[in-house]
């Protein structure tokens, strides 16, 4: 495409975004208008402060629609086969009637530039699909920044209709727990091979799983039954999930659309069993709460740090702790006065 | 004794702290006057702010003679024979020469109605000596309560000359995370038994550890050598130390005194290692940070909750934000808005 009409474009879109009005969002979103879902979504990235004050007005009203989902968080190392798998199960989930969203969480997509999902040519054939709708991680911010704008894509993509959320993360530690935080199943995709897969995917990852998938098991079967076999036995050793599931292992391959089924099979029979128990509803409420409390956390830290006297005594207070001239207790109570 | 007379000499205690002023401890302390200590801890662990205003100025012009010690961090679970090992090392470290104070950290005591420690006739031979000072967890406080508490308490005991301070803890969860935040060096200690003994200490607490020691290992020689084995190769499984520092498995018996000498030769090895590297003290400078990072965030939580505005609305949006209603970035956004 050619660059200045791309840029001329976006800012159109832009002038556009500005005439609109928060009630014309909804209507769009509500009524299953992908165009609007995505420039309301381009609204919720924005860092205008216009711009958030009506995306928390798109969102808040979209919310009452929202929630008639399934929400699957999908985590691997770069090289698992992530794209394919979603691709394949996407496919599958719209031939049985469902509607697919896929997002990501990839907090350092805008430090490499790159982002995944970013090339939807990587899912050519969902991507053409009516019934799906993909949106890559937003570029350049924060982990707290990207895992609130998917936690409110997630409910603006709920009201549009979409009844089958897959949010993508790569294997690398912090933005599984965000992940996880925010999504109602949480599957852990592994490669093929011996006991040692467990060093390429961060401490704890294996532990958040509800699922885990040996991919690629079309192409190394006597592996990815090794793995299957190893990962079934550290499974056990895990404490119990307070969900009462017990977590499967499974083999897959995402190119030849291997495994699926038996995955989706899983699924259903955890949402049934954890809407029967009541987990499936306290666990979304959990996480509302839990997003609500590091809301109010982050936004604490935020006012205390720029606050004039704060600011002025913080730096010089922190190296007189650090050399020990200060206890730390007396150092952060002089900053708790001067912030009160 | 007799339980009116009890009372009598608490009050008297109580007002003889009252007329003291922060200098007189101070003076006391730093010329190693047991009673004085003693005192100036009931005025750390007082809940009366007058009391908690002479305490921090207390605390503060010990500072300066404080830091010269080892600290180091007991824990094992209840049976594991934690006193006895104490009491025994405590005592081989009077006889090398120093000065040894023994604490405790165990938010559970004012629930109990015990305490660890509380019952001094657990080490009866070393706290009959002058060169031991031995005390109680604090009842009924919280663990930020008795974590904060206790790190004021090893500043005085340092200020007074004691320059091995022991920090025991159960094996129960998040008090270990505070001795581990003010100690230098973590030693687990742990019965002999087959592959099984982690299910007992939490997950988690393993890994913490900077030397491993089987306890008891008299009365079951052989079940010692085995979990030797298998807890030397678990330890491997862990990332490397930050200290660079790799964890040695010992056997011990607390009441014969068996390996104790391993284990201060361990121990020091471990001081002069660091120090050279310089680990030593940049880990004190990161613990003395934690607790102010700690304490910031515990005040900042509670000037919040206690702000008027907030206190009125809080409840409300929380019952919102669990039940779908509001997102939890708007009600968060909301409270901020009304907290500054």
């Amino acid at each position: 495409m050619n660059k200045n009409r791309h840029i001329a474009d976006r800012i159109k879109a832009a002038k556009a975004r500005r005439r609109l009005k928060a009630e014309d969002y909804v209507k769009g979103i509500l009524a299953g208008d992908r165009v609007m879902l995505g420039r309301a979504i381009t609204l919720i990235e924005s860092t205008r402060s216009e711009d958030r004050v009506k995306a928390n007005e798109v969102v808040e009203k979209c919310l009452p629609k929202a929630g008639n989902s399934f929400r699957l968080g999908i985590t691997g190392v770069p090289g698992v086969g992530k794209s394919t798998f979603i691709e394949s199960l996407g496919l599958k989930l719209i031939d049985q009637g469902h509607k697919v969203a896929v997002l990501a969480v990839d907090p350092t997509s805008g430090v490499t530039g790159g982002s995944i999902l970013g090339d939807k040519t990587r899912m050519e054939k969902l991507s053409t699909r009516d019934e799906a709708f993909i949106r890559p991680s937003p570029a350049g911010d924060s982990l707290g920044g990207v895992a609130r704008h998917t936690r409110e894509v997630i409910t603006l993509c709920e009201a549009a209709g979409y009844d089958r959320i897959l949010v993508e993360t790569v294997g690398v530690g912090q933005s599984e727990t965000a992940v996880h935080s925010m999504t109602d199943f949480f599957l852990l995709l592994l490669l093929p091979g011996g006991g040692d897969e467990l060093q390429g995917i961060k401490r704890g990852i294996v532990e958040m799983a509800d699922m885990i998938a040996i991919n690629k098991s079309d192409l190394h079967l006597d592996a990815a039954k090794q793995a299957k076999r190893s990962y079934r036995n550290a499974v056990h050793l895990f404490p119990p999930k307070r969900s009462g599931w017990t977590v499967p292992t499974v083999l897959c391959s995402g190119i030849k659309g291997e495994g699926l089924d038996t995955i989706l099979k899983h699924t259903a029979e955890y949402v049934s069993t954890t809407e029967e128990s009541g987990y499936f509803r306290t666990h979304r409420q959990g996480q509302a709460l839990h997003w609500f409390e590091e809301t109010i956390e982050m936004g604490l830290s935020r006012l205390f740090r720029e606050h004039p006297k704060v600011s002025q005594l913080l730096e010089d207070l922190k190296k007189d702790v650090q050399e020990g001239k200060r206890t730390p207790f007396s150092a952060a109570d002089e900053l708790l006065q001067a912030f009160s």
